[in-house]
């Protein structure tokens, strides 16, 4: 089925205790975009400015990725960001950050992406989250991300977009910021009160927590022994759950949880290396394996 | 199976957001004895001072806890501890601590403990960990706890004690410090080299981790949406693990992970309410259908 996803797309420079690694593609919509499309083909939807080298893009060459979404405005300048996890690989520093082409209006959605069924709004504005989501036809499944930012100075805003939306997936400090619940359990059901149907908070190395109606749901993460770059987890982990879920067409606890495990097991390659070299690495077969050693990891 | 559990009684103060409670029952042995006793009958080897209202152990009346081991001692006075959980629940700060009779020579293990086949030493000066597992006969397993203050000030007598026994059980933050690797699979790993079969890492609302030679597991906490005072979860934790392993007599990675999932659960009854209250809530049967729940929760 088709998956849409609406994000970032970034030059990023990665330093780490492993590494440094400068200019090199980043953002949520890109990591979402290869994660899922080991699952489904993918249509991506985002904006760069002029100065982004063609070859930025070559990483993406022989996925199911749908490219024709993506924007290069002229005039207007990509998206950068530095970070830095020299000092604590679980948060990262930013060093720079200049927002560029994404302070500016939202990418256009094609009219051939319109019908899509299967919708990730990657954080962003949720006014610009809003309006792309308005312009789609009947998607059968819209889930979100979002950021602190929002959480605090668009709040409104965001408790509109929440309204609409099947599935949040956000952090668990954002969850505390969302709902001032200190407690994850309670803060997930505070979510639900909002609008979504299900809820999956991000705990980064300890795993994930999803809440719907009538289930809660822990997962631990992937116990890696080497995380090299976490950069792009949280986006790669929705892309695994979303890319996951567009095959499978029902919602239910059962399906959201194999979902959870898939966006896990795809996570743990993604960190496991700089940029999209640890997606690049894996491939279907292998996540599949992994996804049962997992499976097998937990079962008692 | 006999299993013999030596560490702190206290009368401990605690406050959390939820209210304070003064002079209530505590330390490490207490609560892994009662957490232990639902599953097998336990040797309590601990003292206290003459200060010590007898009443304070009411709370054991009809368990299977053997106290016999339990010195009164004379002329000291019982380990007192006085923490606030008010801003943060998931770290105990300080506010007062008397060691007393804690800062003594070890409580003796009466004579007709010294076969006890499975044995738990609670966190206590190593030195006297090493003392009180010298004078037992023959265990088939023992397993260790041991905290920060050891970590940094008796590194070698650890190392000793860490060369002579099974598991060992300890926190992430004591982990790092113990290995220094940050990573905790790594420091899991580098744990291993030192001695102990297994090692568990508690990692308090995130759960907890497992490594022997030849597997790791990871396990969420159970999702609580209330907790209410979160002492004494770690020796609950120990105890359920130690008092399931206690009745099977094998020690492979299943019953490990089994064990874990026992603790797990225990523990959440435990941060259920102050003190003992939690535990004293709670029947094997229950115990028993949490555990299957939890195991659903996880399953996918």
């Amino acid at each position: 089925m088709s998956l849409l996803v609406t994000g970032s797309i970034g030059i990023d420079t990665i330093e780490t205790p492993f590494g440094k690694r400068e200019a090199v593609i980043g953002g949520s919509a890109i990591y979402f975009a290869y994660a899922s499309s080991f699952f489904t083909p993918v249509r991506l939807v985002g904006a760069v400015g002029e100065d982004c080298p063609k070859d930025l893009f070559k990483v993406l060459d022989g996925r199911e990725i749908d490219v024709s979404g993506l924007e290069h405005r002229k005039g207007s300048k990509t998206f950068r960001w530095h970070g830095s996890y020299v000092k604590d690989m679980n948060e990262a520093q930013t060093i720079t950050v200049d927002l560029n082409v994404l302070a500016e209006q939202a990418p256009k959605i094609p009219a051939q992406f319109l019908e899509s069924k299967y919708v990730f709004l990657a954080n962003t504005h949720p006014v610009l989250q809003q309006e792309m989501l308005k312009s789609l036809k009947s998607p059968k499944l819209v889930v979100a991300d979002t950021m602190n930012l929002w959480i605090q100075n668009e709040h409104k805003e965001l408790k509109n977009l929440l309204k609409n939306i099947h599935g949040l997936v956000l952090n668990d400090g954002e969850a505390r910021m969302l709902t001032e619940k200190k407690n994850l359990i309670a803060a997930a059901r505070e979510v639900l009160k909002m609008g979504p149907k299900f809820v999956v908070i991000k705990k980064g190395e300890h795993g994930c927590l999803m809440c719907s109606a009538n289930d809660t749901f822990v997962l631990p993460a992937f116990p890696a022994e080497q995380v090299v770059d976490p950069t792009g987890a949280g986006d790669s982990f929705a892309g695994g759950m979303m890319g996951y879920l567009s095959t499978q067409g029902s919602f239910s606890s059962s399906t959201i949880k194999r979902a959870l495990a898939f966006g896990t097991v795809v996570a743990s390659y993604t960190i496991s290396d700089f940029s999209l070299a640890g997606l690049q690495s894996t491939t279907r077969e292998l996540i599949d394996q992994r996804w049962h050693d997992y499976k097998q990891a937990m079962s008692f």
